[in-house]
């Protein structure tokens, strides 16, 4: 079903030294499926992790933060993670925060660490209570099938509506140093269509300090989860996690370091590829679009601007229909809050096509070319705006039926 | 086809004195379709219109604009509109503005003024030339045919895929005095899918001082036209236009007189049924959602807030299948954008229905309440922000399989 994205293999996503993974099936929604994810740190891991913005964040994603942000006041360090499907525990107010914590008291007691040691993470539908009796009692299965070569289980545990699961994986060298990274995506999917709940984790196995993990994770999330949409739906839950067991020889202690910026680029060439595989499984999606906006001032405006037209009904169903209607994407530039753009100096292509230059229709473009890249399965559409040197990546996916058909249906 | 939109009666649709309507078929786009609307004002009236703010706004809303500003000026006054459908004559760089500015002195020479009285529109499909020939050739038989009692016809020739015409008309008393008015709109419609321009008229037969029709102009936009959304495009071509004909016995030379408050509001009021009516016919819509955020502080993040409740994809779909998944309506008002919001002050009402309270799911709520409101026609979501004494009110329409056939359907 996902647009150019196979399925990954399970014997190709290495175990990563020092982080244990255990599932559950808690019948949190539906029975028989694995719905709850464990992961074990090794003693010695740093984590750092980026979430939703959404005011209405959910009980867990308020769980995390505080308990991230205790670590970074010099608390104990972060020794396990725990997901579950089925419910978001989201607008679920004070009992809400009660069952997330209550789920990090039972991984604690179970592994010997302490609460706060734990990050909780929660999908699926909001303004219900959460189960946390079901996943309590679950919980002692996941940790007896604990083991390193569990990334494929994780990929499907933390699947709502996604079609396929998501994973990646890699080894690289850096300073001489293995490092094996592997990590695990999910979104664009709901157990009872509900909203595109983003998650990533990923884990490699240097050793990395704090401060250093908490720059890399916003330095990779903004170049990957940070530029992907389906439908511009900001979940209550969205999270990236990202573990540095600390099981492995490099070590990592700032940020001005040769071997940081190549972790940096390895750490977010595979966290792009995580983001794509949610678009490219994206609710109804038919086809992958890249949208490149380049000669801006700033990246800002160049991502108000690829937002814009990745948000635009028309343009979306333009693509769905593979419809060389490419005045919309011009009216969803137009309309993109820059208040001083000139639209003199833009040009738009099509792939290689230039369909708009100077901002009026390209006398030497043909119908037929635009039409010959809007029947492809993945489009690249690049604005060069004229005004400066700063360019911004954003990917999304057309809008079909399939999409209303998806979110339409009643969450029985 | 529109939700409880009942077709405009031609016999109630009251003449002002003061203006006179032709109309002509061109076959911009297709032949046999009335697609030229003129509009000619008596000496006397004074006009005032807002528009689009997208920066690709099409030719004819930078001529109207700069003709506009001419009259504030000092410059002679306008005494014509002339709209076509077909072609929105956006994109279209300096031929097109040439275009816009051909057409405006043809209607100048039959009618015997100047080209900079007279404000040009268009609407129709983006990047493509205005076939101005055309136009300049049905522009007699509009003159011939050009009389009082022509609102209807007005209000179907600037039709594109409207399934029906949109007008209204009232006659009231101001100060003793009789005054008229009548307008029509379209939007959502295109003649090849392509933007969901919108385009109102409004002429009532009041003498009004040109600064007070520029204050009347954006205080009734404010509280109507800007207050609709259907897939949250902006068009290049959106305009909405205010004349006061002169030709009745009302007078109004400030903006402090008793009249002017009572102007103010029936014009406020039928540009709002004007506008509702292009929701009603919204592209697909089968139901009319009014989105009213109260208790905010201040309207800009009131408004802020019912368009992301209006534009969510998520919340549309819900509403196409009559599903109370409700906490899609909460993470909508959570990404909106207002960084300091409070939801545990915050309370969700659908109807009559208490779904939300201090943020979360209100004890009492049942779905089948909730189920009960979904299945209506006309659904009210109402947001008590708990911060402040604001309010904003948004219309919107919901997102059905209609809408992505009608605009994923090739231009053909």
């Amino acid at each position: 079903m996902a647009v150019n994205s196979p399925l990954p293999v399970a014997s190709e996503l290495k175990p990563v030294n020092g982080i244990d993974i255990g599932f559950a099936e808690a019948g949190i929604k539906k029975p028989n499926r694995k719905d709850v994810l464990l992961m074990k740190l090794a003693e010695g891991a740093t984590v750092a992790g980026v979430f939703t913005k959404n005011r209405f964040c959910a009980a867990p994603v308020q769980v995390s933060k505080a308990n991230l942000e205790a670590v970074s006041n010099g608390g104990k360090p972060i020794r396990a993670l725990v997901v579950n499907t089925g419910n978001a525990n989201a607008a679920t107010g004070e009992q809400g925060l009660q069952s997330a914590r209550t789920t990090c008291e039972e991984v604690a007691r179970l592994l010997g660490i302490d609460a706060q040691q734990v990050l909780p993470f929660s999908t699926g539908v909001i303004l219900e209570q959460l189960p946390v009796q079901k996943i309590v009692a679950a919980l002692p299965a996941a940790v007896s099938n604990l083991k390193q070569d569990n990334w494929f289980n994780a990929a499907e545990a933390i699947m709502t509506t996604d079609t396929q699961p998501k994973a990646a994986s890699l080894t690289t060298t850096i300073g001489g140093h293995t490092v094996t990274m592997t990590g695990i995506s999910k979104g664009a999917g709901m157990i009872k269509p509900n909203m595109a709940t983003m998650l990533g984790y990923l884990a490699f196995d240097a050793k990395v300090a704090q401060p250093v993990m908490n720059e890399l994770v916003r330095y990779a999330a903004d170049r990957s989860f940070n530029c992907i949409t389906i439908d511009g739906d900001t979940s209550t839950n969205d999270s990236f996690i990202l573990v540095a067991t600390g099981a492995g020889t490099l070590s990592i202690d700032s940020t001005d370091s040769p071997d940081y910026i190549a972790l940096r680029d390895a750490v977010t060439g595979i966290s792009t590829h995580l983001a794509q595989q949610i678009i490219r499984d994206g609710e109804g999606a038919t086809k992958f679009i890249t949208i490149s906006v380049e000669q801006g001032r700033d990246m800002e405006e160049c991502r108000k601007i690829g937002y814009a037209i990745a948000h635009s009904p028309l343009v979306k169903t333009a693509f769905f229909a593979s419809d060389p209607n490419l005045g919309r994407i011009l009216a969803a530039i137009g309309y993109a809050g820059i208040d001083d753009l000139d639209t003199t100096k833009l040009d738009l292509y099509l792939d290689d096509v230039l369909v708009a230059k100077a901002g009026g229709r390209n006398p030497d473009y043909k119908e037929e070319d635009g039409q010959r890249v809007m029947k492809k399965a993945e489009i690249l559409v690049r604005v060069e705006l004229g005004r400066g040197d700063a360019n911004s990546t954003v990917w999304t996916c057309d809008l079909s039926h399939d999409y209303v058909s998806i979110n339409a249906d009643y969450r029985s």
